[in-house]
């Protein structure tokens, strides 16, 4: 059950049309909170903002690229009047892949920008409203690629190791003050942005998590910080945070490199 | 002994006036490395400077503040006409520690452009030419901090972090072109830095290495990365990166507590 009390009245979704944030909009609203979903494409937004009004809720819709230099008051004018009682940042995506030294800093930058810098902004604005009020919740989306370097994807896997070392810091700073702050670390999971990236989901010995499932688990979870590894990778996340370095690094990317047919 | 035809004949130290960054610059310059060396300050940058020039190499001095908007052009107009075979990026600091959500974005983003993206363009200007020649290294001064939320230093702590995760992959990336990438974890320093910080060297249990030690061990591993915990803190690197994570991360939370005399 979700503790409405600690979680409503509204809940703010950054990453809300679809995949694991379609799956925190619907379980959210089931449980009575309103919605503010925010994602870069209007249909799929409007498409899951219908399906969650049916369960009873209100809800608002924000199309826009946490990118744009509006992108933060446009959130404020939207929410400013409502009590905002859990932030779910589930925007954070490798916009950029790609060799480092070879690569343009400008494209790495961006993933900075939203991963980083965007989550800090949503994190420390309704952050301290919460504090005010004394609850509410505060979810970073993260992944099993922030616990080790890889190849062509140097800056995303650095970006989602400081949301994790933000997100306990976080829970450190808020919990005595009655708010709940959780990263919820995903493995490979049947997503949109994922089948478009063109993972093959049926290679044998792959853990793949459906998103529904995703987002009821983190969601049941969120006082259970400061880190939720989902869909059965608490094991994988482990050993990816184990010693020596060098073995562990460079045996994942051989293996990566095997399953791209790089090998 | 450093292998000067691997990491020479120029070296680019980014805070190299004091502490481990002079420690670096001594030991390579009784190497035969001719020196770069960047910081802040003019006056112990000199001073380190007239120092290690005793050990008959060049150097050069550039004092200027890595986050100033011509930083890095300054940088490339001292370097372009020779050959850097060796990147230390020792810059890092904690310019602003407070708690998040009631702490100023703007202290908290200079923490970040410091840590994160001055640290990333000279690697990527760097790293390209080291690519390019095929030879080479690249040291990255990380810290303990980085295996950790902590209280007041969430986005320190968060940035050193990605430092690490980023060191790996460009380990993992420049090996096959003959580039060492390595980052250097620091535990507890004597270093000027380290001492106006305030902290205090003689508290029962602490493991204090000198500065000097750390470079030494540092230089002497530049090919054994991705990662190299210095000062005997490989078990207490180990024991971060474990888990549980609340237990671990609170445990670390409640000792510095009591130790600041807040317990």
């Amino acid at each position: 059950m979700i503790d409405t009390h600690q979680y409503g009245p509204w809940a703010v979704i950054a990453g809300g049309s679809e995949g694991v944030g379609a799956g925190f909009a619907d379980e959210l609203s089931r449980a009575g909170i309103n919605l503010v979903l925010i994602a870069r494409k209007p249909e799929p937004l409007e498409e899951t903002a219908a399906q969650v009004r049916a369960n009873g809720v209100e809800v608002r819709t924000l199309a826009l690229d946490l990118l744009s230099a509006d992108a933060f008051d446009r959130i404020r004018s939207d929410t400013d009047d409502v009590e905002v009682g859990l932030l779910i940042f589930n925007a954070g995506a490798n916009s950029y892949g790609h060799e480092f030294v070879s690569g343009d800093l400008t494209g790495f930058q961006g993933v900075i920008d939203l991963n980083i810098t965007s989550q800090l902004q949503l994190s420390h604005h309704f952050g301290a409203r919460m504090k005010e009020r004394g609850r509410g919740g505060i979810m970073l989306v993260g992944s099993l690629a922030g616990y080790m370097g890889s190849e062509h994807q140097s800056i995303y896997a650095a970006s989602k190791a400081f949301g994790r070392i933000f997100a306990e810091s976080l829970w450190l700073e808020l919990a005595p003050f009655g708010i709940h702050a959780l990263e919820l670390v995903l493995g490979v999971t049947r997503t949109p942005a994922m089948v478009r990236a063109g993972l093959n989901f049926d290679l044998p010995g792959m853990n793949v998590a459906e998103p529904e499932d995703v987002a009821r688990e983190g969601l049941a979870h969120l006082a259970d910080g400061p880190v939720w590894v989902a869909g059965g990778n608490y094991e994988a996340a482990q050993k990816r945070s184990g010693f020596p370095r060098d073995t562990l690094v460079q045996g994942a990317a051989a293996g990566m490199r095997r399953l791209l047919g790089r090998g």
